[in-house]
C-alpha cells in the first residue's frame, strides 16, 4: 500500500509539533506503524521529536536574520520566497525517505504554509495525503467561534486542494466543556451588522462540516487519537485508497 | 464627527503598510483629512511612514529574541501574548492621540493580530471602526481561488466583529485582468473530492461577499482607493454613524 502522509497545519501555539509527536509515538506503538518525522517549519529552535527530514539543514530563519540582515519580518518572506522554490527539492527527498506513515510539520506561522508551497507540497509528496488542521478548542467559546472554526477549516481544505480534517485540539484545557458541543452543535445567532451573515450561513456550513466531523483532541492526554486515525482511515477509503 | 479607524489587515507581503502609508497620503491630499499612523507590527524594521503610535516603543520581535534568548517562532508567541495583555493600553494611547482618520498597520503575520488581540482593539478603539483586509490579488487566479476569497473574507470578519471590506490588492501586477473578473463572478466549480463543496457553497457565499463588494486596489497608483473611500463611508452610513 502506499504511503500515507498527514499534514498538521494550524495557527502558532495550536500544538502542531506536540501533536505530531505524540501521533506519530501513538501510531507506532497502537498500531506498529513505522512513522517518519518531517519538519518544515525553518523557525523551530527544539523538537520533541528526531525529524528525519529537516528544513532547517536548508535554512533557518535566525540564519536569514543573520546572513543577509533581515528583520523578523523580512526574514519570514525570505522564507516564504525559499519554502515556495524548494518544495519539490524537498518533496523529492521527502519520498526518497520511504515509510509507512509521514507525519509532517509545519511552520509555526500557517500563512507561511498555506500560502507559500504548502498546497504543493500536498501534490508532490507521494502516497495518501491528509491536511489535519488544528485550532485552538478554546476558539468555539468566542465571539462567533463555531462559525470562524467551519468557515477556517474550509478555507484551509479548499487551499491545500486534499482531504482536509478539523481538529480542535488542547481539549484538555477546556473547562466549559458541555458549552463547547453545544456551541458547535447549532449554528450562532450574532446581533448587529453581522447577524444577517451568522443565521443562513452557519446553517449551510453545518452541511459541510457536522459537529461529528470536527475532532477534539489532546496531544498531552491522547484523546481523540482513536478518532483521528478512523476518520483519516474511512477519508482514504472515501477516496477510493484502499480498495 | 468620532473619529474614524481603519485597520489593515493582511496576510505577510500583501501591502499593508504601503496601503498604510498610500491611503493615509490620498486622504490627506484629495479629502483634506487629518491622518494619524498606527503601527502595531513589532516585527517590522522599516515604515513607509512616520507613525505617530509604535508598538515598537514598547517591544520589537529581534528584542524579544535577544533579551529573552527565543528563537523566531518562541518570540512571536511571546510577542502574541504581549499583544494581548497591552491592547487595554495601546487604545487607551491610540484614543488620546486624537485625529480625524487613524490609519492602524497590523503585524506582517496576518494571524499574530487576528487572534491575538485584535478583536479586542477593533473594540476599545473610539470612533468607527472598519477592518480593511488586503488579499494578495493573484490569489483568485490559484485553484478555488474566488471561492477562498470570500470564505478568509467573511472569516475574518467575523473574527474582528467590525465592518470588514475585502480589498484584492497589488491589482497592478495583474495581467489577466478579465479573467480575474470573471473568476471573481462566478461560482468556481472543482473536481474531485472538493467538487461537492464548490457548487453550492459559492453560490451561497455570492450573496454575502458579491464580486461588486470586493475592492481592487493598488497602493503604488492609487487606482481603487476612491471606491475604497465610497466603500468605507457607505458602511459608515449604513451602521448610522453620521446620520
Amino acid at each position: 500500500m502506499s504511503a500515507l502522509n498527514l499534514i498538521f497545519l494550524g495557527t502558532a501555539g495550536c500544538g502542531k509539533s506536540t501533536m505530531t509527536s505524540s501521533f506519530g509515538k501513538w501510531l507506532e506503538k497502537e498500531l506498529g506503524m513505522k512513522t517518519l518525522y518531517v519538519n518544515l517549519d525553518p523557525g523551530c529552535e527544539q523538537l520533541p521529536y528526531q525529524p528525519d527530514f529537516d528544513v532547517r539543514n536548508y535554512f533557518t530563519i535566525t540564519e536569514l536574520m543573520r546572513r543577509e540582515g533581515l528583520g523578523p519580518n523580512g526574514a519570514m518572506i525570505r522564507a516564504c520566497e525559499l519554502m515556495e522554490s524548494k518544495i519539490p527539492e524537498f518533496a523529492l527527498e521527502i519520498n526518497r525517505l520511504g515509510g509507512e506513515v509521514r507525519l509532517l510539520d509545519t511552520p509555526g506561522q500557517m500563512e507561511v504554509f498555506l500560502f507559500h508551497g504548502g498546497p504543493e507540497m500536498a501534490k508532490l509528496v507521494e502516497g495518501f495525503t491528509v491536511c489535519l488542521f488544528l485550532m485552538d478548542a478554546k476558539l468555539v467559546l468566542q465571539s462567533f467561534g463555531s462559525t470562524l472554526v467551519r468557515l477556517l477549516g474550509l478555507s484551509v481544505g479548499l487551499r491545500m486542494g486534499i482531504p482536509t480534517v478539523s481538529i480542535l485540539n488542547k481539549i484538555d484545557l477546556i473547562e466549559r466543556r458541555e458549552e463547547l458541543e453545544r456551541l458547535l452543535a447549532v449554528p450562532a445567532f450574532g446581533t448587529g451588522v453581522l447577524s444577517d451573515l451568522t443565521g443562513s450561513l452557519s446553517q449551510l456550513l453545518l452541511q459541510f462540516l457536522p459537529p461529528a466531523r470536527i475532532l477534539k483532541t489532546s496531544a498531552i492526554s491522547g484523546e481523540g487519537f482513536k478518532e483521528m486515525y478512523d476518520l483519516i482511515h474511512e477519508t482514504r477509503c472515501a477516496c477510493g485508497d484502499l480498495t
